[in-house]
């Protein structure tokens, strides 16, 4: 319904607008979206995944590629309110955002501040006389910076700040504030609000800043479901802080399963384009070959499409675990969430950080033509790379999971219980010998979790010795941050391959002997690349040899070759729709050259044969020696 | 004189405009720029420098940081007919192009074809009868594609096709062809010419596409110093092949200290806002650190800082070793252009891959405000991942060293004498032991030779195991391909670290004990860090131990701590123009936050408090319910 609506196709191509023009251009279709939504829902017909599909997933990033700029009113202002808010404040405040007769975003994150919650700066203080709260951001480095659809998109904010009441200081707190006139959309007194400017990639967000001084907003506007402040300004903490770790793993989690259909996008364009692009004689007598029959051509685009389909199993596998975990918490075991925690941070950190590389792996290995916007790999890179950022910095994320392994690695010298995730470590403890390595799939999964081990151990040991000298235990967690970060890096790892190989290997016994050795074949392959990625690693701790690395090289060019045949077939059954790749190099007809063409003609520059600045400023230079 | 004109200024930060707008404002800053080096020269005031800089070099990117679309007049169209016209024919065109009263580009790129120059289409017949050659792009995939200033500015191009001339094909010559009008810049009859569109980077260098339909040209447009062609159609074959390889030769050495700048920006910009920026005590009593005191951050900035001065390093060798190498061959002697035009590939490929990842690993290191334009990283992102494809695709660049590396150790098998670069090869096989790694700096430089000669050993070794089971050579090179370019990723690696290792330690010895100390730290930092990066490849063939490995982490992380104090200071000492690094994030005076929040006040989207679609789409959509 949404990709056939001639209302939401683009005449000109995005690229081609200012930032501006873009802008008003996305607002338009938002709103057609939205609207279209409000109909689903008057009808009965919408539900959870309409909202994934048209916020997170590939349909939305089809109708607006550089994003929704009403995408956090739906995936975080409503959710808030749903989250944060009592009975009554959602029997205010959700009927209106439902209906869309409000528009919010999430104003968290400030200029001076994101990562380190702690740190942020906009204040919030109980005037107990007119039973208000005062906001303010004091100081330049306070302002919200970033919120989406703040710029000029939305009239109301969830704003973050720093609760003071009776005088003291009480924490984060989250409140609702009508940022703009309702009738007028002017901005409110005391509000200062605008767009932060242009960016790599979500280009149409209208990502917004946010000065406020003085704005005084009433009691009943703190979100107070798990923390209360009382008419006379007493304040009641919250029971239970761990809650807010199941949003933010939510949303960790959904990420990995967004980034597995990037890799799906990125890896179909870059095969599709192999296979129309002819160039450089292999054997000197035959016409051009397809450039994917370089084998160095291959070694960029083949690890892609299996990584597309590991980091599948991966997003599976972490979703079905977050959904146990949070069944347990409901029911008040909170045992696996710290395990689920740091899984959660390391896998986003390091899916993020793989995808993104692996986009620019596949638009360089289209030469020149991956460079055009036309390409869609600048857009693709923009969105991915902007997931290393956001939602906890990766390496903020790294350092997270890996203070959770250091602990598991004193409980394990003490002997204690370990959760399923990290026993691998208290075997290592146990046995301290890898043993033979015969270079079989298990094997591999095997060694990615003694090394993993070994790297926890070594983090753990440095750190221990910096505190033996007399360091305090954080000074010293920063002596070894990058052993931690390293052993984090490798912890989420043996997790991937683990789960890539359970999770293929049951998919293999379902399928056909056909598709099963192809599907081994790109087990295979994912394992013996990221096990060559990191060689070093392998031969430090294990007892490899020359010959055994040879091997794996030689096994990886052979599944290299054995995947050739099908290479074509298996990006096109990742089924990705034209619009959603929006690809002159990747489309399913493999019109490339003609494409590329069409594209290139819908430039505005070209509408004229001759641009007004040869008349204004080549002319008269050129002409002026004459 | 440049960078302090008013009129070259930027009021509105480009980043803001729509393509069309920015082609419009660059040619116009173009002409200006032109027309002061037409004033300089008429003042006999310009010189080769002054072109350098304003063409290749930074301040040419502070003046139209998205590529001016002259440039390739400048250093294509005009050096191409000095170089390959003959005195007549440099008398004619020269004149016109110095004086700028006539402007051209050079076109030799095809829609189909980049690298591989054999496979391209477009073709020239001669026509005896009216001594004319008569130009066609016969296919979609002909069209010329890329050359800068093609799409609307120039009036000329020469144009690179495929020669026939009494029916017989005789290879590739040089036309030149007018595009345009003189008076009315209409294209001419049978031309079909226009800007190609939006890209990653170089948006303002109008990159066009071109194509010929029975365009005829007199004789004597084709250029002839090296090839000729007869009034009768006699073919005369160029005496000497080799020298084309020159003018690639210096291309690509010129990128590579041009990438030296580039790392300088990035680095300075990274390095700066780490100093500014606050975020996440380390000590819990301490106020939030500037975030460069995490050592996570060190470990991302400061190894861009010693790259910058390394591959300047590596830029003045390879430029002094050109130097010599054309010398020599002036006099005939061209014993070292195979050596020379090896180690130009390898190092064109690698300093442009590591100089983009670094400018990479420098954004992510400034999080989230890294990713707005007003960091200027998204600019010089673009502008430094095109140097992985233009000029000779990395890849292909590091198949054409290898070819040569296996060439060598066949040589060297049989006793034959080395040329200097490659005398380490020899070497390894005569002594197959690396012997005891003592860890010094020097011991790293012969390490990274140690396994550069292995890498070619291998690719040697398998190859000739192809080629005795009865492949083809070429099918067997392609078979090795990934052990090709790998031999040749490390060859010039070790060339890079001997070559930081000479330069800087004599630098050291030229300075003050304080300042040699820094040197000295850089170099160490820079060469750990390389042999970590690939510490598999070291493991493999020499004959470390885990306890080596670890020394080696912790002299990387003393390198570190060393570097801290002095850090800024490094950066400063680079010297980069405010104007030149145009970064809110990077400018001299630390304001960042100021900067960053004037640059949002620029946007024109806040020009206005309510933007218009407020009333066109929201206020209709949102009031719809009420």
């Amino acid at each position: 319904m949404f990709l056939e609506d001639p209302e939401l196709d683009d005449d000109l191509p995005i690229s081609y607008m200012s930032p501006k023009e873009l802008y008003e251009h996305s607002v338009r279709k938002a709103v057609i979206i939205a609207q279209r939504l409000r109909d689903l829902r008057t009808e009965g017909e919408d539900n959870i995944d309409t909202y994934t599909a048209l916020f997170g997933g590939a349909l939305g990033s089809a109708l607006i590629k550089e994003g929704n700029p009403m995408m956090l009113h739906f995936v975080m202002f409503v959710p808030t309110i749903m989250g944060q808010g009592t009975t009554e404040q959602q029997i205010e405040w959700l009927t209106k955002a439902w209906d869309c007769s409000i528009l919010g975003t999430y104003a968290q994150t400030e200029l001076g501040h994101g990562t380190f919650l702690r740190g942020l700066e906009t204040r919030a203080d109980y005037d107990v006389k007119s039973q208000e709260f005062v906001l303010n951001t004091p100081t330049l480095t306070a302002y919200k910076w970033w919120p989406g659809g703040m710029g000029h998109t939305t009239n109301h904010a969830i704003v973050v700040a720093q609760l003071y009441t009776k005088g003291e200081f009480r924490g984060l707190a989250p409140f609702i504030v009508q940022l703009r006139d309702l009738e007028t959309h002017m901005p409110l007194p005391g509000i200062d609000v605008g767009d932060i400017g242009n960016k790599i990639g979500m280009k149409s967000v209208n990502n917004g800043y946010l000065g406020l001084k003085n704005v005084r907003i009433p009691l009943k506007n703190m979100l107070m479901k798990n923390q209360k402040v009382l008419p006379d300004g007493t304040y009641m903490a919250p029971k239970n802080s761990v809650l807010t770790y199941g949003t933010m793993m939510f949303v960790r989690c959904a990420l990995i399963r967004d980034l597995s259909q990037t890799l799906a996008k990125a890896s179909t364009i870059a095969m599709r384009y192999s296979a129309v692009r002819r160039q450089s004689p292999i054997d000197p007598n035959a016409p051009e070959p397809q450039i994917i029959d370089h084998t160095t051509q291959q070694l960029k685009v083949f690890p892609q499409i299996a990584k597309a389909i590991v980091f599948k199993t991966t997003g599976e596998h972490i979703w079905n675990m977050y959904n146990n975990v949070t069944g347990e918490m409901e029911q008040g075991n909170m045992e696996r969430l710290p395990e689920m925690h740091a899984l959660s941070c390391c896998l986003k950190a390091i899916t993020s950080a793989d995808s993104a590389a692996a986009v620019e792996i596949c638009r360089l290995s289209c030469g020149g033509h991956g460079y055009m916007d036309c390409s869609n790999f600048p857009t693709i890179y923009g969105m991915t790379t902007a997931i290393c950022t956001y939602e906890g910095e990766n390496t903020v994320m790294l350092l997270q999971t890996a203070r959770y392994l250091v602990k598991v690695y004193a409980q394990a010298l003490n002997g204690e219980y370990l959760v399923p995730t990290v026993t691998y470590i208290g075997e290592s403890i146990k046995n301290k010998r890898f043993g033979a390595f015969d270079g079989s799939l298990e094997k591999i999964v095997q060694a990615f979790k003694f090394v993993a081990a070994n790297k926890v151990r070594i983090a753990y040991e440095r750190m221990e010795k910096y505190r033996k000298e007399g360091y305090e235990p954080e000074t010293a967690a920063n002596r070894v941050g990058i052993e931690l970060t390293q052993a984090a890096d490798i912890h989420g790892r043996a997790f991937i391959v683990q789960s890539a190989y359970i999770e293929l290997n049951n998919l293999i016994r379902q399928v056909s002997p056909e598709l099963g050795a192809i599907l081994k074949t790109i087990l295979e392959l994912y394992l013996i690349d990221s096990c060559l990625a990191r060689i070093g690693d392998f031969l430090r701790f294990i007892n490899l040899t020359d010959a055994d690395v040879s091997i794996l090289e030689l096994r990886l060019q052979d599944c290299l070759k054995h995947l050739r045949p099908n290479a074509v077939a298996l990006v096109d059954s990742f089924d990705v729709h034209d619009r959603v790749l929006d690809s002159a190099l990747g489309a399913a007809d493999g019109r490339v050259y003609e494409r590329i063409f069409e594209s290139a003609k819908k430039n505005p520059l070209n509408s004229e044969p001759v641009n007004k600045t040869f008349h204004q400023y080549l002319k008269p230079f050129m002409k002026a020696n004459l």
